[in-house]
């Protein structure tokens, strides 16, 4: 079975392969009935939906089944992190062309699995949905708790404030331009990937974009530090930071000098997945961030990197900068 | 702008023509930040998730924007009622070609409140996320509350039971036969609705089809009645009542008299979205729902009608039925 297609099985053929990987509920009630009940414990639920689709956010000959199930994971589990929760389960929403092979499916799953495992433990897939569609995407919808605490949202930061981030920032960025730079044909069309001849630098910046590994503890750690606002990274350091300014009312003037040895890469590389936060003081900020600028009263534009505008390019935006024809 | 296509946009305008239509938000953080933060007041929270995938699920050609999103909505909203919960908000996970009118897409966001405001009034659309695909993709996660109440679940049906189901049974098959006999061009190509020379049954059928009301508060009744076990008739009712028999190890032996004037159809038609549930008694069955049969000792077969195996078509199923073909 492990050959065949998804077109030669059942919906609940399928799903049963899926069940398997997926390890134990933890759940009132988990995967197999119309809805899943789930724990939320102090009243309220966090909850974000993100969506990866076959073309735009990702390429097969790139990025194996497993991959695919760990980034999906990732990505979601950023967001919870984000608001200062911990993530507790995750919704996954597959739409698979017929040919896809069971094989396929089955590690996706242990994707999503091993990436809730490593990243967020006791976070668990509690239920889905399976449909048929010439495009492969998943959508993922995860779901977390504060523990009592308030949300930290985007809007908080305070001029005086410090900001900081966690991640290396660009490496993803850096990791999406190895792939079109080295593997594609002659035609333009990704190629599978060869390990053998990048260093370990490079090895690195492809995790970052095919298997992140955003720290999601550091976001119930900021959120306890006293963290004033916070948001995912997940469209370049100028564009977030930028969202982040503009639903504060304030300015981030970011230091060029602490963005690592890339600071273009940093400030407009997209997928990073790292927090930015912003604290009332530099003492405040918890292990695992890095210090990179200052709030500041707004001024002629909501992000400024060493006091001026960022002429570079800002980031990241599907409907504006995917192009079908890159490969 | 209502013209533009969604390629023309950058994502925060989508966004913002989005948000415009949904209206105000109920929860602690609504859309525009990493994540919703939403009430669970007993601690607990029910969660699905359901995709719409054009081809298989739609086309364009007989649904627009405003049904589809009505259709989003109301097939979320089902399978929560279904566990005898209230739907409290959705996120709606939208990957669009780049082609798309903004037009649409406001309609879709319409359609999307307006099914929610006439089938579970004070649930709102409370986040979501925006892609770009070459199928249009519309992924809804449905949370909702169970007040203090336990879960209703497929497994709970006791040998004694009454079978009871709300809706018109087949009626939504029904209506997606009309388009596919009536509503193809020569080529086989779906072509768009004219509902003058229609009569008022098939124009009820046809609504059943592309813009389904299920009475969602029945599945809080049902629950509050003491139902022992529920489900959304999704996919057919002898495979969805097959799936209720199998996870309660009984066999529901369904009354054929019962289903209405097309038993064949209320037997085999997926998409009727109504409640599936056994009571106790006769007496405990609340108003709304119509007693179709009775639970047995698992015999022979899972599902019976008036005591014998049924030979007709079970139901739907995607990944076997489903045929890009058919057009």
């Amino acid at each position: 079975m492990q050959d065949a297609s998804v077109g030669e099985l059942s919906e609940g053929e399928i799903l049963s392969v899926i069940l398997r990987e997926l390890g134990p509920s933890a759940a009132e009630v988990g995967p197999g009935d119309d809805a899943a009940v789930l724990t939320a414990d102090d009243g309220r639920v966090v909850a974000t939906v993100d969506t990866l689709v076959h073309g735009p956010d990702f390429r097969l000959a790139w990025s194996g089944g497993f991959d695919l199930g760990w980034k999906a994971a990732a990505v979601n589990l950023a967001d919870i992190a984000a608001m200062g929760a911990r993530p507790t389960s995750l919704l996954v929403a597959l739409a698979m062309p017929d040919a896809t092979r069971v094989s396929f499916v089955v590690d996706l799953a242990r994707g999503l699995r091993a990436g809730c495992e490593a990243l967020a433990p006791g976070c668990v897939v509690e239920g889905g949905d399976l449909t048929v569609s010439d495009v492969l995407t998943i959508a993922v919808t995860a779901l977390g708790t504060l523990e009592g605490r308030p949300a930290v949202r985007r809007s908080g930061a305070q001029v005086g404030d410090v900001v900081a981030a966690t991640g290396r920032l660009g490496d993803a960025a850096r990791g999406l331009r190895l792939l079109f730079d080295r593997f594609r044909d002659a035609a333009g069309n990704p190629i599978a990937v060869d390990r053998s001849g990048l260093t370990g630098e490079e090895g690195r910046e492809l995790d970052a974009q095919l298997r992140p590994s955003p720290h999601i503890a550091d976001g119930v750690r900021a959120a306890m530090a006293g963290a004033t606002a916070m948001m995912d990274l997940s469209d370049g350091l100028v564009l977030d930071a930028g969202r982040m300014a503009t639903a504060s009312g304030v300015t981030l003037d970011l230091h060029r000098d602490a963005l690592g040895p890339h600071p273009d890469d940093a400030l407009s590389g997209g997928e990073d997945h790292g927090l930015l936060a912003t604290f009332p003081t530099t003492d405040a900020v918890p292990d695992g961030f890095q210090v990179i600028g200052v709030v500041r009263e707004y001024g002629e534009s909501p992000v400024l990197v060493d006091g001026a505008r960022y002429e570079g390019s800002g980031g990241w935006d599907p409907y504006r900068d995917w192009d079908a024809s890159r490969g």
